[in-house]
């Protein structure tokens, strides 16, 4: 049997098409359908169909910048943003396709989006994307980062770990290559990307200025804004929350400044003794950003990079701030989301949700893990898991994944399946413990199946299918046990899930007797050797 | 350099000498002793020295069962157990080997063992165990389950996964031997153990008894008890909680009953239709127990097997007479502690150590993670590190590992130590959770050598050095590398951590002037390629 199929769910219209893994199970088990990332599948020279293409023409608000075939901005000061339209009152495709992704209703998405409590990352000029919705409402997002550096790596292995990332269930992709190609490997990678691709335009603007970030200027950082948004970016991080009174603050820290976008503006701010210029200019930006419906993930560049240095006054200055930013980006009718820590150990985590909540009026929370302890180079997605599955579980919307590379290299394909995977399961402990509806049925099919001894089924629902798979046949690697009534655990004498059926059939028939019955059924309580 | 040195703190007498794992630094840093339970290191054909000889036979409580050279026993009716010596006010060279491990008074080690909130699982006939401590107050603690199966694997196999698993940081271990030579196998693993052992005496009466739990009976489980503790097990979990009453309260579940030894006394009670015989036999298991010093692991046999089952009332009916049966276990100074679940989504964590606490008494709770989520097979350390950390962060004393071949297969090498590791990082995230003193110094440590790029010190400062240094190797393998002021990550042109060192040194010299310094100075925040 196919392990999982692709299927569709149509909305309204018939290109409205919201894809599911479906898993289908063995007996008269009703199969299982999971979100899916993976997008169509692609063919990299040429890359996905333009499924919004249509949506995005149709409400005439757009128009090529330098006549056919250039990209797309809005027109006559119209701003083309999701949330524009969800104040508007219009229900979008995009709205109609998330809703059915999460099995909510359309307008309680566009009330979300409305409110800022929603983001819906999808700039005019990335036809290619899947709508997905990053807010507290929601299922918990998981964001991989890949990229280029100035050490290692090419083009084609970033848009291959693009597609792998997408295939183990990252929601959205952050591209921060450094180093040279990054316009083409950006490319490669949007028009490859079935999920919202996030980036850091700071990275770029720095390699133009030759890699000084004192040479950094407000033109610099607006031409690579605008050069990215042309590209289909769908949100960018801009550490405009770094202010120059605030740099004194993190002086004193076990590990300084560690965000490279917050140590960049940090640096220009003392070289130039000026604000930082991403504040100063920040309504110019929210209406770069509003012309492709760019969404805002305003940087913590100020974040806390070891648990000495957790929920400290540095980081949490500049949170308020991010709160004030919120504000002005609303007015421009831009989306916004806050980042967030970085290393904070279990009992300062909530407190990160519950101030970025208040100050930054319920804007949707992405975090970078946290680490819940700087001791395990090597396991920071554990570490980091830990901390993600419960700032998810406190209500953040969006968990930045971390490799086991973390601190110590750049992740390969294996890195980035791990790191996946890690926040793939934070995500999902997080759903079950917010109680988001149909969380838990994924999780009841495989205990069922793990109880029933349906091996097959067990697998294929499997966050990672083939590992289950060849995990149970390194011990028990026969054809036959894999419909056997054990495990290698116990073995074939002696088995608790076997027992416990048998306890149950008796059940059924009543306790009255059940003894009885028990013994003169010849207690078998166990199969067999086979 | 030595990544790490065993150095010993002598007590208040030479025969006391506690073990440490130090780290040294390089430069002026000072050097960083961790706690360390990979004892003296053995050969197997010989055993570890019996560390613990002196100081049991001079308190002149115990003699041999049968003659010279047979395993000891409580003599004259005396209970030479730490709970009856921490009642009577005595500090026992053991308490005192704690206290300077955790450094805390020898004192309120003793405390603790007389309030029953600690235990010190030590068999009077297991002199080679070195001493650890298992109560909220001290350190969290890792167990490790290892042992064969009638699937797989042989004794040396065993003492060596033992072995691997206390390296990596194991501080008790239970031996879940099924099959043939479980007697033999407990045999080496004892001899060889620098930590306390665990088991399961009922999986070795199911033995005696060809497999058939129905045919098991009181007089075979006290025998093979009295055996297991003059072999010297440290603590056995008994499944005394499994009433009869109880039993139709897990029909209904998703997963029934998972717990091995659950399953075996509900099928025993019944078919039976009687009383779970180590519930109506009790008392006189804890006079066994008493005479060796054997500690009461008090079995969750109805602990939830999947999410839809966490916190139902047959697990809670059952730990309520965990609870009862604690107090009949205190009457004859048998130390207690409460295995606990199992799955549980995050939001009912805290329910089960509340619950417990209050229910049996505050005595140690002992947890089996938990999962959080059921659809990872294959990644259930990690799963179940989050439930772990948490849990731990709640009050649990010791967690249970998990690996990632739960519910696949038996774990191997790989996955002991996968297991281990995910288990060291929750309980530390605990104990910083908790505040425990000390415990962040080692998170400081790394964190510092990583801000400072003292590459080999944060290596060795890992929990895991070897994978740490290799993962930094595959994508920065030269020498010189490790003693570069950048990583991999942004490479040399391009480094937060670089640029915030250069911006703590112009802080240093006070913020007047600091941009012009800067400027002055090249303005050089990042290092040209060396």
């Amino acid at each position: 049997m196919q392990a999982r199929r692709k299927v569709y769910v149509e909305g309204s219209r018939p290109d409205i098409r919201v894809p599911f893994a479906e898993v289908p199970l063995t007996g008269d088990n009703p199969p299982v359908r999971l979100y899916d990332t993976s997008g169509p599948g692609s063919d990299p020279e040429v890359g996905l169909p333009a499924l919004r293409g249509p949506w995005i023409a149709e409400r005439g608000d757009v128009a090529p910048v330098r006549g056919a075939g250039t990209p797309l901005a809005g027109v006559d000061g119209k701003r083309p943003t999701q949330l524009a339209y969800a104040r508007a009152g219009i229900v979008t495709p995009e709205m109609e396709f998330v809703a059915i992704r999460e099995s909510v209703s359309p307008e309680f998405v566009r009330d979300e989006i409305a409110a800022g409590r929603a983001v819906l990352p999808l700039n005019v000029n990335h036809p290619e994307c899947e709508p997905a919705i990053i807010g507290k409402a929601f299922l918990v997002k998981v964001n991989a980062n890949i990229g280029t550096s100035a050490v290692t790596s090419s083009v084609a292995e970033e848009v291959e770990k693009l597609t792998w990332a997408t295939r183990w269930g990252a929601d959205t992709v952050m591209d921060l290559s450094t180093g040279k190609h990054i316009h083409s490997t950006r490319e490669a990678i949007v028009r490859n990307a079935p999920v919202p691709i996030g980036t850091v335009p700071i990275y770029q603007a720095l390699e133009k200025v030759g890699g000084d970030p004192v040479k950094l200027s407000w033109e610099v950082f607006r031409e690579t804004v605008v050069e990215q948004a042309e590209q289909g970016v769908d949100y960018m991080t801009v550490h405009a929350g770094v202010l120059l009174p605030y740099v004194p603050l993190a002086v004193d820290r076990v590990t300084g400044i560690v965000s490279r976008g917050g140590s960049i503006m940090a640096a220009w701010c003392l070289a130039h003794h000026e604000e930082n210029f991403l504040y100063t200019n920040f309504a110019e930006l929210c209406e770069i950003l509003a012309r492709y419906d760019v969404t805002f993930s305003l940087g913590d560049g100020l974040r806390p990079g070891s648990i000495a240095d957790a929920n400290d006054e540095a980081q949490f200055a500049e949170l308020r701030t991010l709160g004030e930013l919120t504000k002005i980006a609303w007015e421009h009718d831009v989306q916004v989301m806050i980042e967030g820590p970085g290393h904070v150990p279990m009992h300062k985590i909530k407190e990160n949700v519950d101030l970025q909540q208040e100050w930054c009026h319920e804007a949707p929370f992405y975090t970078l893990g946290p680490l819940t302890t700087d001791i395990a180079p090597a396991y920071d997605h554990i570490t980091s898991a830990i901390g993600a599955a419960m700032i998810g579980m406190f209500g953040t919307a969006m968990l930045c994944y971390v490799t086991p590379k973390e601190h110590l290299g750049l992740p390969d394909r294996d890195d980035v399946k791990a790191g996946v995977i890690a926040y793939k399961i934070a995500a999902h402990a997080a759903d079950l413990a917010k109680g988001h509806p149909g969380a838990q049925a994924w999780d009841d099919a495989l205990s069922k199946a793990r109880f029933e001894f349906r091996w097959e089924d067990q697998f294929n629902l499997a966050l990672d299918p083939e590992t289950a798979r060849s995990y149970h046949d390194a011990t028990l690697p026969a054809e036959p046990a894999k419909t056997a009534h054990f495990c290698s655990m116990c073995g074939p004498k002696f088995c608790s899930m076997k027992i416990t059926q048998e306890l149950k059939e008796y059940a059924a028939r009543g306790m009255r007797g059940k003894s009885e019955e028990f013994v003169a059924g010849g207690s078998r309580v166990y199969l067999p050797l086979a």
